[in-house]
């Protein structure tokens, strides 16, 4: 037999390690142990599996050819010796061996590495609130929680649900209750909007109306503050500011990396607990390793480390470490957090920083807001889809892209794009040209990334001056913090008749976009106007001319009516 | 007035570049002229309207917001001076002047320019065979041809049809008369097969396929030597091998750089007839701007010019025209040739280069061949997608990205990433690590464009031989040719099982996946064996055991039956 190679961690990483390895090297003695009972499984199909789209948990354990990834397929089809339901106790970096406990004998055992990858995931955040730990309490971090859910959602003992954490897992598994179950489910988020550090206020009021619209009772900004138990079952749930009565309450708010006994055997962590390791994967001591959820990765566009706990990436370092272990110089740089969603009809996704966190960084940064088609707008299946690109006004680069659009794999196209991008630090000028494959039923001839660049260019260049979406519709809820403001509808007369009527015209002006150079002059000059039109391109038009005429007492709201018409605002009259 | 810009030509990158500088000096005298009298209209979209997908053509000639684009529209709300039906006959660079005649009046006169831009598009190749002239014949050049063709199929004029061209255009042609509205359509493509150059022989051959299924005739290695012409209209196209009927012929033999003005006037212009730019869109002459299907660009693999006639890469050209024209130094540095193109229930796309323009390049050139699901495979919309992906064996860069995969957004999603990735000479090694955004409903743990990469990774690394499908294909139609190969079917015996019964024990065994490792001393070892299992995968993994075992004798069919299977080869038995 050749090198000794041992692995913690039995899902993504683990696996994906274990068998590359013994590919590189058929000679290599190779040994996977996990706790668990069950290994390998989809853990992020877990709410398509309580939803009942996956009927059974064993789809989520095995392979495209139908094969159940369990203890036998790994030693038979991989070669690999698989200990599950057992536990690694310690690590002896002197003497190269693994501590083990078998947790159905108690029997414990050293097993030696020459090489040893610690692939130990992460575990989820409970909140330190009483009755946290009642009956019907669930997490959503292992298969055997997810059966548990299912299995009294199936025996009808589930008609009220409370998901705490409005981040995806929350939302997916609000979805999963709501969708094919009809639970009524109720979504809590401490923060003041759901996917709070991900996307913005605009994208999240979007989301937060269509997951209602879903029979999904959102309340953001409420701290969940206790679990009440009645007959030792979980009741309610009690917020800061109301009481819900649930059977069944998901706590989604969050993981932190499993790296207890990285730290007992002395191996660097960092103060968010992740493994720290180079971009090899390697730990604080050579011969041992680290991948998946329980380390800490390079941001490239913060060029800080972040906890990144993707499946996705867990696969991708699992075989970087394999690589190495083997003696193949593989290195895995990092990421850009590159995330999506599927909320009910909706695709919600988000690559590089918000532009929260950008500002948090310390970047001048800024934001495009556009609501371009998905495709050609005469094809017939055109949707409108939001992107928001932030950008560095100081280096003119791009920091991340945040989208939402119908259910379809459209918003991935623009995602995907931006994340190779934005790994190599690339500029609006780059985003300008990134070249999306085109033709009508696709994309358009100028594609939604590329207007979202160019307008990027002219707010950078201060050809643009905007409002933000928020202030905008704060001041549309209350008149009176900007009573020298006054919208400019350039659209239609059609379009904005209703709202001239709604609004009256001291706050709701119509004046269309083709009447501009000629009619200009009868605009008010004492008022700022806020230019309005359906995505915000005109407004823009609209802005230059009027600057151009020596009026430059204007702002454009990006993104326009249709992303005020998918926030539902309540200010909007209906029609 | 300020700065007095010319444009000639007003689709696509003329539009874009004359309301883009207007914007950037809005004191600027632009004049767009163009000789049609329909302008700015979405020439990608014809097949669409002859399909009647978009029931209108003024819908092509139309913004989101339903505003026609005409020479009124572009005066009123662009502030451009647009003449249509005007014809620039000359420019004289010395006076900067263009000569241009009024095509109703017959009126010549001067038109005085600071900057110039030329975006005088392409026009297609009509074929020099007899007949190519006649009543029926139509390129797919301009919305009056669109408006003419449909015209005839809507009075029921059009029964047969021929398209003549195996290219996108073609391709959608036939598709639209096909679909909608019933035409008995033949395709005809003079090359082996269809797109090439720009797929391989494997995908065309899946396309052709899914054609034919779809009633669209398809004849490949077929050159059209002549249109039959009966009572002054077209009757029928013969070819080297047929004559077939036709009411209507599309002729999509490709198009050219229209460059004549160019020329006259001095300018450089390449050999194969497109004006010479720089990366700002300059001609050789300062002042004169050139951009859209009339210019050349940097292939950014090859290094090379190439030509690259998609709306698309116009507009993006047209801003940096603009942006130059008013002072700003942007640049456009060249595309690598993304496309993609919905044939029926199918969707087909390429970025960078095809095996086949790689070696043509001189590239030490290999690819990679993968099936994998489009999104998690437990996933219930989940399907097969098929990459190819083409690398340089020498310096492990990724020179191209082929697809085909169901008719949604999945497979742009993989090549737009491919794109950006390519333009900066990213390597397989870059290409395993790519981020793409992941959850089940959008994409896999390990997504297709990763896998491709490890693929290739293994192909480079010698750790993988495999066998061409082409050359599988042919074995299977002729297996005299290798009498020594013997197929060695690892999966699951019931799949396996018929073919074993249909081609008999001398040609195709069975050996599950899950029992090589005890059994693999039954293979015979006097055969070349070619693994065979659904993917691929599994037959690599059985090819290093068996490596591993001392038996080298064995090469992988990539893709495996998902290809076979999409491909419709005659020799498989049905079922």
């Amino acid at each position: 037999m050749g090198k000794k190679i041992v692995i913690i961690g039995g899902v993504a990483a683990g696996p994906k390690a274990a068998c590359r390895v013994k590919r590189l090297m058929a000679d290599a003695d190779v040994t996977m142990i996990d706790k668990d009972s069950l290994i390998s499984y989809g853990g992020c199909g877990i709410p398509y599996y309580v939803s009942g789209d996956v009927s059974d948990e064993s789809e989520l354990r095995s392979t495209s050819y139908h094969a159940l990834r369990d203890e036998s397929f790994f030693e038979k089809t991989k070669g690999v010796n698989t200990l599950t339901s057992t536990r690694a106790l310690s690590i002896d970096r002197k003497a190269k061996t693994v501590l083990v406990e078998n947790l159905t004998t108690g029997t414990q055992n050293n097993v030696s590495y020459d090489a040893l990858l610690l692939a130990t995931g992460s575990s989820p955040i409970t909140l330190p609130i009483p009755g946290s730990d009642a009956d019907g309490v669930f997490t959503v971090s292992d298969l055997h929680k997810a059966i548990s859910i299912k299995d009294r959602i199936a025996k009808g003992q589930v008609s009220k649900a409370v998901v705490i954490g409005g981040g995806a897992i929350g939302i997916e598994m609000a979805e999963a209750l709501t969708d094919l179950w009809g639970v009524e489910t109720s979504l809590i988020e401490y923060m003041d909007h759901l996917l709070p550090r991900t996307v913005s206020w605009t994208f999240a009021t979007i989301l937060e109306k269509h997951l209602k619209d879903n029979n999904v009772d959102v309340f953001t900004g409420e701290a969940a503050e206790e679990i009440v138990i009645a007959d030792g079952k979980v009741c309610a749930v009690k917020t800061s500011e109301r009481s819900l009565d649930a059977d069944l309450v998901i706590m989604a708010a969050g993981v932190r990396p499993q790296s207890q006994l990285a730290r007992d055997a002395g191996l660097l962590v960092s103060s968010s607990g992740a493994i720290v390791v180079n971009e090899r994967m390697q730990s604080s001591d050579p011969d041992i390793y680290a991948a998946g959820d329980c380390i800490e990765v390079c941001h490239l566009v913060s060029g800080k480390r972040f906890h990144a706990p993707f499946g996705s990436m867990a696969n991708k370092q699992g075989r970087v470490a394999a690589d190495n272990m083997a003696g193949i110089p593989s290195t895995f740089r990092g990421g850009v957090g590159s995330f999506i969603l599927k909320a009910f009809d909706l695709s919600v996704g988000s690559t590089g920083l918000s532009l929260e966190a950008a500002l948090a960084e310390g970047f001048d940064a800024d934001i495009s807001l556009t609501s371009p088609s998905d495709r050609a707008h005469f094809f017939p299946t055109q949707e409108i889809i939001f992107l928001e690109m932030v950008f560095d006004r100081r280096t003119r680069r791009v920091l991340g892209l945040q989208g939402v659009g119908p259910m379809n794999d459209g918003l991935s196209a623009r995602l995907d794009a931006a994340a190779v991008a934005l790994c190599s630090g690339a500029s609006i000028d780059d985003f300008g040209n990134i070249e999306m494959a085109y033709s009508p039923p696709f994309s358009s001839a100028i594609d939604g990334i590329n207007a979202a660049a160019y307008v990027a260019d002219n707010l950078c260049e201060k050809r643009m001056r905007q409002i933000s979406m928020k202030m905008f519709c704060s001041y549309m809820e209350d008149p009176e913090i900007q009573p020298d403001w006054l919208v400019l509808d350039v659209r239609h007369v059609r379009e904005a008749a209703p709202l001239v009527d709604h609004f009256g015209k001291s706050r709701w002006i119509s004046l269309p976009y083709d009447e501009i150079r000629d009619r200009y002059e009868e605009l008010p000059i004492n008022k700022t106007l806020i230019i309005f039109c359906n995505a915000g391109s005109r407004s823009f038009e609209i802005q230059v001319f009027l600057d151009f005429v020596g009026r430059k007492n204007s702002l454009v709201l990006p993104g326009g009516f249709n992303v005020i018409h998918r926030m539902g605002t309540d200010w909007l009259p209906a029609g």
